[in-house]
């Protein structure tokens, strides 16, 4: 609804490629096989594909799936409004579970709903598809904060 | 501190064996390397040891995973006190990180902070060990469903 | 935006009388001066209008109403949805607060987002409003339990 | 547990004289007859005798009440950590109600868990009272920004 109006202006231009090179350091979205399949100020899309070792006990994408590609969208959508030579740290987030996460793929939207100097507050909304349905089976509210003037940690 | 004083019975008394081979059922755990590492009606504990596939972009763990293994400690947690031929879900958890998870081990305490005959609600608190010195990181608190009557799926 | 999208059958035609009743009850909403301002399945909006007496140190709202509004309106959007004789609770929300809430009138819109027969996943805006215009000034998360066979108790 | 260990030191030695006013400029507190019973650095304690304009449509206490005591309490606990000079404001709280408010006194105990320079992370445990027996019913977590160089405005 109101998401969709929103139009952010990036203060950093570079932030694509900022978030690209944080993102190919994260090993945990490797591990899981995540990847970012839409960026765009205030909002970055990740997704991941089933296979077993993303399972909880019922052979569904485990709720800790949907939390980490959420987060990880949340905290991305955050940091493509940062101004440059600053890095973001999640805060906390909150997610409800709504229907099972039983599909093929997992994709969290993470779309910010305010952008203060300080704290970007986000709503990332996880989605399950199956035979190109989509179905809304996670949603959360996440707060970010932004370090300004501490950039990343580079893998030196 | 109320957490350590409450004292529940299990309803099953064979809880420990359900919840072990649940845990062996979830790939999402043997992917992170988590293990549990306490259990008892009320509570369950479980680890991971860092490694770079569960790091965020700063060689920290990752909080998708300490959402992940501190959603399971709350889960099994809340199972250990459900009744035989049942089953649980995550309704939802909400998490505030608090210090940077940087260290060898992670530890996910999930006790139960009250016990409803179809809510569960769990204290799920995130420990970051060095050096044998332990540092809360993380606290999340959950709220779990039991599904009375509907057992686990069997992996058949 | 599926919010809006949304089409619930009620189970209980008389869900609005019922609804009512239960509103006069609450002796906090009178006591707020809050009045339901809208209501149909899935839906219940509560608005407030602002003097001192609700106001935190700063003369804005106090985010305990917010609170308030948003818990009474998402807790009335799945009573909407229950079955006659049952009776509704709390079981938790999350609130973000996105900007001051600095006005004459303020507006808590709940609307179901997940309708199960024991579970209703409601999120609650909340708006403030000067000169006719709206601006979003908070957002919540609520999980809502229904007790089935077990109506509200009367003021007898 | 670990909270009642914590050691804060107050950056403002005038801290108590400075929330107390801030309190005293809180409509809503006054509204809702609640009073500051305990306050030290990191702590605070708010608590409000029921009375029919505090109830929900059963008579207990409506889960609004236990939010916005709740929350200032978490402010406070805050405010009492934060530099002369500075203002806090509430980002957001989650709140998990335990059991029904059904009792004569509500008190909502707020202690700081993690003392950030920008951000506090507070719980908020809330009790009710019953012939002097305290019963947990409720239990939050709030996350309070400091700001800076903001004091908070006066009502002159």
């Amino acid at each position: 609804m109101r998401n969709t109006e929103n139009r952010f202006e990036p203060q950093d231009p570079d932030f694509e490629r900022k978030i690209r090179d944080s993102f190919a350091r994260q090993g945990l979205m490797k591990h899981l096989g995540a990847e970012i399949s839409a960026l765009r100020p205030g909002y970055c899309e990740i997704r991941a594909t089933f296979h077993a070792e993303l399972s909880q006990q019922n052979g569904y994408f485990h709720a800790g799936v949907s939390g980490a590609i959420a987060d990880s969208a949340c905290g991305y959508a955050a940091f493509s409004l940062a101004p440059r030579d600053s890095s973001v740290l999640t805060v906390e987030y909150k997610m409800n579970l709504l229907a099972p996460a039983l599909g093929k793929t997992l994709i969290a939207r993470g779309s910010i709903i305010r952008s203060g100097k300080t704290l970007k507050i986000c709503r990332g909304d996880i989605f399950i598809v199956n035979d190109s349905a989509e179905q809304l089976c996670a949603t959360t509210l996440a707060t970010i904060m932004v370090l300004t003037g501490k950039p990343e940690h580079s893998p030196s």
